[in-house]
């Protein structure tokens, strides 16, 4: 079945919305936690965490203009810190309930019966049934003219994990985690490990790496 | 186990890569193909494609300066047009060995047994081998000063899909379709799904929904 350009613009809505959210591909499930200075927490759902490089250590996610988690970037500005903590199987439910439109009043946290944690080192909240737990200090935002979307870029600052997960070359088994995966705009996925490979070289074998576990 | 700022700056560099990589959660796993005014292919494997919005239809990733697949990003701004395509557990290998540093006059569709495949309605190549491909029309570049990579934008103009995978709300079922995902530098894992959630409301219960499958 082939859409063209044509056939794209002229999809239904709320069904162009699904196809084109399911089409990048699997997506990273994130809860980004935030309080602003009143402090009133809030947490929010997010599947469009990047990596953007490793030095310095920078993380971002696309934050829409008139979508309901924009009290996130409010309160990101307002602070300058916010937390990254993955979502496991157990917490899919009160994950994807964060989306819901809530007042600025009211904290997901408490509405969707998911923990605030604190660590004595970071200034912004965590959730406590994350078993990864990622610290950001605000760096910037690009706004994406195209749409009005904003590119939000953070540093990372913080890391909460298990020893047992973390490899001696610093790969971190996020399946053994609990981590989950997102597609489209509600649908969550476990994994299996198929394999990891060595480095690439042009004219060299691949060798199955982490083979042990 | 927690890593402080100063931990995480302080970390040995493969160590560090390996890490910062991992922790965002897991990746779209992405084959990005393009052709040369001069008619040479390149392919390159891409986990940061990410949905920017879905009218017009945007999706981005990251391109590094110094990195690999810089032939990508000379041939879309040569050209205009980009494919890109789902990754599956049949082609992890090949994939992967797409990242090794071939030189611009070699094409990874030959030295990894990847097989090219046009479509008359598109510009740019595709892989056989993937059940899910997409024709891109490059938008826009935008640099991320903090780190010197850039946001590469593009329109979906394109999709070659099985009609079968496509749900009658638009939602595509890229587990279906064989999809994977990726984590870290070298990973790669199938899924399962776990649930799909009704849309999200203050105070009304999650229906499960797409159930029949």
């Amino acid at each position: 079945m082939q859409f063209l350009h044509s056939d794209i613009e002229s999809l239904e809505k709320h069904y162009r919305t699904q196809l084109i959210n399911s089409l990048s591909g699997f997506k990273s499930a994130n809860l980004v936690a935030t309080i602003n200075s009143s402090g009133q927490t809030n947490l929010a759902v997010f599947t469009s965490v990047v990596h953007l490089g490793a030095d310095p250590a920078l993380y971002g996610f696309i934050s829409r203009p008139n979508s309901v988690p924009r009290h996130t970037i409010e309160n990101i500005k307002d602070t300058g810190f916010y937390t990254i903590n993955h979502i496991t199987a157990e917490i899919i439910e009160p994950a994807h309930q964060t989306s819901a439109r809530y007042t600025r009043n009211e904290s997901e946290f408490d509405s969707t019966g998911l923990t605030v944690e604190w660590h004595a080192a970071f200034a912004a909240p965590f959730v406590q049934q994350s078993r990864i737990q990622l610290g950001l200090e605000y760096r910037d935002s690009m706004r994406i003219d195209l749409n009005g979307t904003d590119l939000v870029i953070g540093e990372l600052g913080f890391i909460n994990i298990k020893d047992d997960v973390i490899g001696s070359d610093g790969y971190v088994d996020i399946e053994q985690a609990g981590s989950i995966t997102v597609s489209g705009l509600d649908s969550y996925h476990s994994t299996r490990k198929l394999a990891s490979f060595s480095y690439a070289k042009p004219g060299r074998k691949l060798q199955r790496i982490r083979v042990e576990k």
